[in-house]
C-alpha cells in the first residue's frame, strides 16, 4: 500500500510538472448588471449572457413551443454530450488513463514480470520519460490488463472506488468535482424540457457507466462509449456470467460516434455538444437530421481557471482534445456555436462558490 | 406491379400449403365465473387465472412495494421481451424473412441476373421446392441485398410500407395484428409500475425499430436486436450519411442476448420473456442479477387458435422457435414460469373480440 501511494504521488507530481502551467482562480467576479428578476428563474445561472447562452435558450424555446414551425415532438428530443473536455476536465490527460496507471501500480505486486516489461515497467519504476512517450497502443495494453479478465459485474466497483479517492493532479479534487457546472445546467435544462440526455464518449462505456448516475444523473443505458466485447460463460456454480474480453467491439470516436448513436438510439439527436475533432461527425449527424438542431463546441481558452489549448486558441495543440482550425472553420460555416470557457462561463466548477 | 402481386400471392399460397395445418378460431368463449369487481381493475384481462398470471401479479406487487424485502428501485426496473414467438406469431416463418422475399420480388425487375442466380432465382421463379430448402446462409444473402446499400434513413420507410400492406399467410391480417394481446397487457402493466420495457430480438434491430413505437409503444432506443454495421460517409452534397453495410455487427441470439443487454442497458433485467433456446441466456442472465426476478417462456400449445410446436408440446419441432425439452427442464428446475397459450390466454389477438 505504501508503494502504491508513493507511486501515485510520483505520478501526480510528474503529471503536474509535465502538463500543468497555470494556477486556478476559483472565484471569478460575478457579472454585474444582470437583472434580479431574470436571475431568479435563470435555468443557466453559470453562463454569462452572450450568443452561446442565447443559442441554448432559443433552441429550447423554439423546439418545445407547439406553435413553432421548429417544434420537436417529445419522442424526438435527444441530446448527446461528449464527456472528456466537454463535460469535465480532460487535461493533463484523460481520467481513464490515470485510472489505468493507478490500477497498474495497485496490481504490480501480483505481477513481478512487469518490472521488466514495457509499458508496465515505466509505471512500476516511475520512469516519467518513458511514460511521456506512451503511444495509444501502450495505453490500450494498459487498459487490457487493468479492466479485463473479470466479470462485467466486477468492474464497476473498481471504478467507483477510484472515482471516490483519486484526485486531479492540478486541482487536487476527486474527478466528480472536475465536471463543468455550466454543462450540468444545460443537461438539466434540456431534461426539464423533455429531452433525453446521453453521454457519447470516446472513453470506455463501462468506465463512464460506473459513475454517470451520481455525476450526470444519467442511467447506464444512456451512456454510449467505446466498448469491449464480453463473452457469456458459465462459472463453477453453473451460473451464467459475462466475462470482459480485451477485444474492442466499438471504437466510439469520430465516425464511430455517428454510427453508435444510430446503433444505440436509432435517431438523429436534436442537440449535440463536443469539443474536438472526435465529435465532428456527431455534430454533423445531428444537423443532418433536419429541422431545428443545436450544435455546440467547447473551446478551452481559459488558462487561468482551467486550461487553454488547441490551434483555435492560438496556443500549441494538446495531446488530447484536438480543436483544430478546420473544425473551427466548419463550425462557423455551418452555424455551430463555439462556447468560450473564458467568456461564456461565469463559473466553471461547482466548488468555486 | 402485376408480377409482384402474382409472386406474392404465390409465396403466400406456398407458405400456407407448406407450413399451416390448422384453422383459426377467433372467438374463444370467455372464462365464466370471474368476479365483476376484479375484472374492472384487472391489469391482465386477457389472461385466465392460473400460475402464470399470478406470477406476474406477484412479481409486480413484491418489487414495487417499498416494505417488501424484494423491492426493486425504480432505476433497476427493466423488463426484456423477445419478439418472434413471444410478442407475435413466428409461424410459418419469421416476418422478416417474408419481408425479404417480398423485397426480392419487388426489386427483381431491376435485377435480371437474379433469374439465374440462387437463392434469388427460387423466389423470382416461384420455385417453392427450392425455397423450402433455403439455408440460413441463403436467408442472409436475401437480407443483404434487400436491406443494405442504402442510407440508414432510407430503410425504415420501406419496412413501414411493408408492415402496412403485407398480410400473414394464415390469418390474412397485417403483421401488427399478429401481436399477442396478453403480452401487450404485460408490457403496459410493467410500464405502469415503473418498468422500462425493451424488445431483445434475434431479428434485425432496424427492422423492428421501424414499427416498434406504434406496435409495442417502445422507442427505437429500447429495441436491441441483431445489427448490421453502418459506415459514415459523405454524399454528393457533402452531407454525412450512414450507409447500411452487409457486415453483421451483433448477432443477438443465445449468448448474444445476454451480451447485448449488457452492452445496451448495462444492467441485469428484473423480468425477461422468451419462447425458445435463443432466449435461454437472457433468462439466465436476468435471474443471475439476484433478488426478485421473473422469467417466463411462452409455450405454443394451441393448434386451434395459433400453432402448436416443439418437443415440449409432444409435437414435432418447428423450423423456428425451438422450445426444447432441455429448456423446459431448465425452466422447471430454476423456477421459471411456462406460459401455456392454450390454458393461460383467454384471448390471443385483439381482433378476436
Amino acid at each position: 500500500m505504501k508503494t502504491r501511494v508513493a507511486l501515485l504521488s510520483a505520478l501526480s507530481l510528474w503529471l503536474v510538472l509535465t502538463f500543468a502551467g497555470c494556477t486556478n482562480n476559483p472565484t471569478p467576479a460575478p457579472t454585474a448588471g444582470q437583472p434580479a428578476a431574470t436571475a431568479a428563474v435563470d435555468p443557466l445561472p453559470s453562463w454569462n449572457d452572450g450568443p452561446a447562452k442565447q443559442a441554448i435558450l432559443d433552441f429550447v424555446k423554439t423546439t418545445t413551443d407547439k406553435s413553432s414551425p421548429k417544434f420537436v415532438a417529445p419522442e424526438d428530443r435527444i441530446a448527446t454530450f461528449d464527456q472528456d473536455g466537454t463535460m469535465w476536465v480532460e487535461q493533463p490527460i484523460y481520467s481513464q488513463v490515470l485510472f489505468a496507471f493507478d490500477r497498474v501500480a495497485e496490481m504490480a505486486p501480483q505481477h513481478p514480470e512487469w518490472k521488466t516489461k514495457m509499458p508496465f515497467k515505466a509505471i512500476v519504476t516511475g520512469d516519467k520519460e518513458a511514460m511521456a512517450k506512451f503511444t495509444m497502443k501502450d495505453i490500450e495494453a494498459l487498459f487490457a490488463v487493468t479492466s479485463t479478465g473479470m466479470t462485467a459485474d466486477e468492474f464497476p466497483p473498481i471504478v467507483k472506488d477510484w472515482m471516490a479517492t483519486a484526485k486531479h493532479p492540478k486541482f487536487d479534487k476527486p474527478y466528480p468535482q472536475m465536471v463543468y457546472q455550466p454543462m450540468l445546467e444545460v443537461m438539466k435544462y434540456l431534461r426539464d424540457n423533455g429531452y433525453r440526455t446521453y453521454i457519447v464518449t470516446g472513453g470506455g462505456q463501462d468506465f463512464v457507466r460506473a459513475y454517470a448516475q451520481p455525476v450526470y444523473g444519467i442511467a447506464p443505458g444512456q451512456i454510449v462509449g467505446s466498448a469491449l466485447d464480453t463473452k457469456y460463460e458459465y462459472n463453477r456454480d453453473g451460473q451464467g456470467v459475462l466475462m470482459r474480453d480485451p477485444k474492442l467491439l466499438l471504437n466510439n470516436n469520430f465516425a464511430g460516434k455517428a454510427e453508435d448513436i444510430y446503433l444505440f438510439i436509432g435517431k438523429h439527436p436534436k442537440a449535440a455538444f463536443g469539443n474536438s475533432t472526435g465529435d465532428q461527425q456527431m455534430l454533423e449527424y445531428t444537423q443532418a437530421g433536419g429541422g431545428a438542431s443545436l450544435e455546440m463546441l467547447v473551446l478551452h481558452d481559459d488558462s487561468t481557471r482551467e486550461y487553454a489549448y488547441g490551434p483555435a486558441t492560438g496556443l500549441p495543440d494538446s495531446k488530447v482534445g484536438t480543436f483544430t482550425q478546420a473544425l473551427y472553420d466548419e463550425a462557423k460555416a455551418k452555424g455551430w456555436t463555439v462556447i468560450s470557457m473564458k467568456n461564456d462561463w461565469k463559473q466553471i466548477f461547482a466548488w468555486e462558490k
